[in-house]
């Protein structure tokens, strides 16, 4: 059933429960590491050929039911005005953060295909390439989790300065946050045009806010994002890691599909979110490391807490790591089909 | 009223709602940063005189209703078999991290007056300093937490090793946390013997975990420190940060009070835990940097969620940053003083 992915998005009844995931294309992949031997995760982004390409191996090489498009979140971020690098072993680095009114004034909103239209390129070849035969996500990273990046100039353990500007300058981080969602929401819309069957929005750090602050000062930006690109037909899967206090919030900010992290058993979580949405998640990645019964134990977890219910995505609650053992991809990918077979 | 801090422990009456807060004792305030100017963190903590006074400045800036010991979760690392240091902007850093049975097996089950009688010296220095006007808590990290250190040389933000060693090396993993449970289990002892009137259990990151694998790899552990710390008749604050999904079985593990970050709301977290523990919580720690009508707003949300309930401690949902206004601090001892006035 080719679109199994898609049906489970809409719960519609499935043969058997779907599968991808998230980083499914990356340094985990032997055939990944090759490329990168002469190219940057940016060069590769950038070139529509190895995009297509990355993206495609581990449709090949694990038999997942969905396709995402290899890319970054923060790619926006250098069209807007901010320009930023992978720094060897340390993740993004924003040259210069984003901290004053002065930063946030000379973001630009894009229009996307200036300055983004290589994604777009990629998404149009590796749709050319998948035949019909697998669909195809686009992404994009959310406001918070993007402000993040610009605001701390990278990775942060506890946001303490964008939270700063969130508390201290609150028109600014409105500004801000208005700013990257058009930009976001212009891009998704952008995706699917080019042919993105279905979208993810990344909203990976906002689980480090309480729900008076997602409320106060995310939410709405969010609901501006994904309550147009709802309108365009394709399934929404929003998600976010460390979420555990913030699903319904995050339900009512928009989102066909709800991404639930490990740390929330699924069926708790889908009880919270209401049988009227669709759930994807939720293995702890770090068990794809783990001996096989465990692994299989912990995947069988997952499926009963899905009750057989239509509307399950089976995914990790987060990244594969590089550490991952790219048979424990594939095994998990059979032994899901194999056990939600209906 | 002196002992407001340990009555709301145990869930007695109080004149109002007690406050104190993690880290109270840190770079955001000048007379620790002038101690610091000549004095490493850990020559502090080894130095019954210095860390008699960082203890006591922000008793005597704040009027906090309770001191905590000035010292680090790390300490009994070193008398362990596993020295450390603290990186200049970077952390700790273990110089041999624990991978393996060879490193296991060299760990010391040690009696904490061996190496780290000088935490129960400050204790006994601080106690006769306090003149039994404000109560002393000692402290401990919790074993996953201490075993992550440990395992990944410092802070890690995905705990990748340790997870990995809980995987495929169970017997491995079970002998480092029963060795780390049993010296921390000795460890809070000697801290109680030696006058502390409250201890709490740092399992900072016990979030991490799903809770599958806390309630296999980790509970046992925690359980076996405070259920013997809890016949000593001391109240004991069971604290982690990310555990909205944990804290069931968090309070099932042990603890007089158990700590809630600000991730959950107050009043929902109070609900699961059971109204017959008392709860530690749980204001955003970046609010004290908020602007005070926000600061104040975002007070009395925590208040009302309480309810005016006997067993609530304000505290924040995790410690003080060096960026924080002193001001600030001392401004919500006051507000929550007088806001929970009965």
């Amino acid at each position: 059933m080719w679109d199994r992915f898609l049906r489970a998005c809409r719960r519609e009844p499935v043969d058997c429960t779907p599968v991808w995931f998230m980083r499914q294309a990356g340094r985990y992949m032997q055939e990944y590491r090759d490329i990168r031997k002469s190219h940057t995760l940016l060069e590769i982004c950038r070139n529509t050929e190895l995009a297509t390409e990355v993206t495609l191996q581990p449709i090949r090489a694990h038999r997942v039911d969905a396709a995402i498009l290899f890319a970054d979140i923060l790619l926006p971020l250098e069209p807007m005005g901010a320009p930023f690098e992978f720094a060897k072993g340390e993740g993004p680095k924003v040259f210069d953060p984003i901290r004053d009114e002065a930063g946030v004034a000379k973001l630009k909103i894009i229009d996307p295909e200036d300055g983004l239209g290589y994604v777009m390129n990629a998404i149009r070849s590796i749709r050319g390439e998948l035949e019909g035969k697998t669909p195809l996500i686009g992404f994009a990273g959310a406001p918070f989790t993007l402000a993040s990046y610009l605001i701390e100039g990278g990775k942060s353990s506890n946001y303490a300065l964008t939270k700063m500007m969130m508390y201290q300058k609150p028109e600014l981080w409105a500004e801000l946050m208005s700013k990257l969602s058009e930009v976001v929401r212009r891009y998704l819309r952008a995706q699917v045009a080019a042919g993105a069957q279905a979208v993810q929005l990344f909203d990976s750090w906002a689980g480090a806010l309480s729900q008076a602050d997602y409320a106060d000062f995310i939410l709405p930006h969010v609901k501006h994002i994904l309550g147009d690109i709802e309108t365009l037909g394709v399934p929404v899967i929003h998600f976010g890691t460390a979420t555990a206090s913030l699903l319904e919030l995050q339900r009512d900010a928009g989102g066909t599909v709800i991404g639930v992290d490990w740390r929330t058993p699924l069926a708790d979580a889908w009880k919270r979110i209401g049988y009227d949405r669709a759930v994807q998640g939720n293995l702890e990645p770090l068990l794809l490391n783990a001996p096989k019964p465990l692994l299989e134990k912990r995947v069988d977890e997952v499926l009963a807490a899905a009750d057989g219910r239509d509307g399950h995505i089976f995914n990790l609650g987060h990244g594969i790591l590089p550490t991952t053992p790219p048979e424990a991809v594939s095994h998990v990918v059979e032994y899901v089909h194999a056990k939600s077979r209906r």
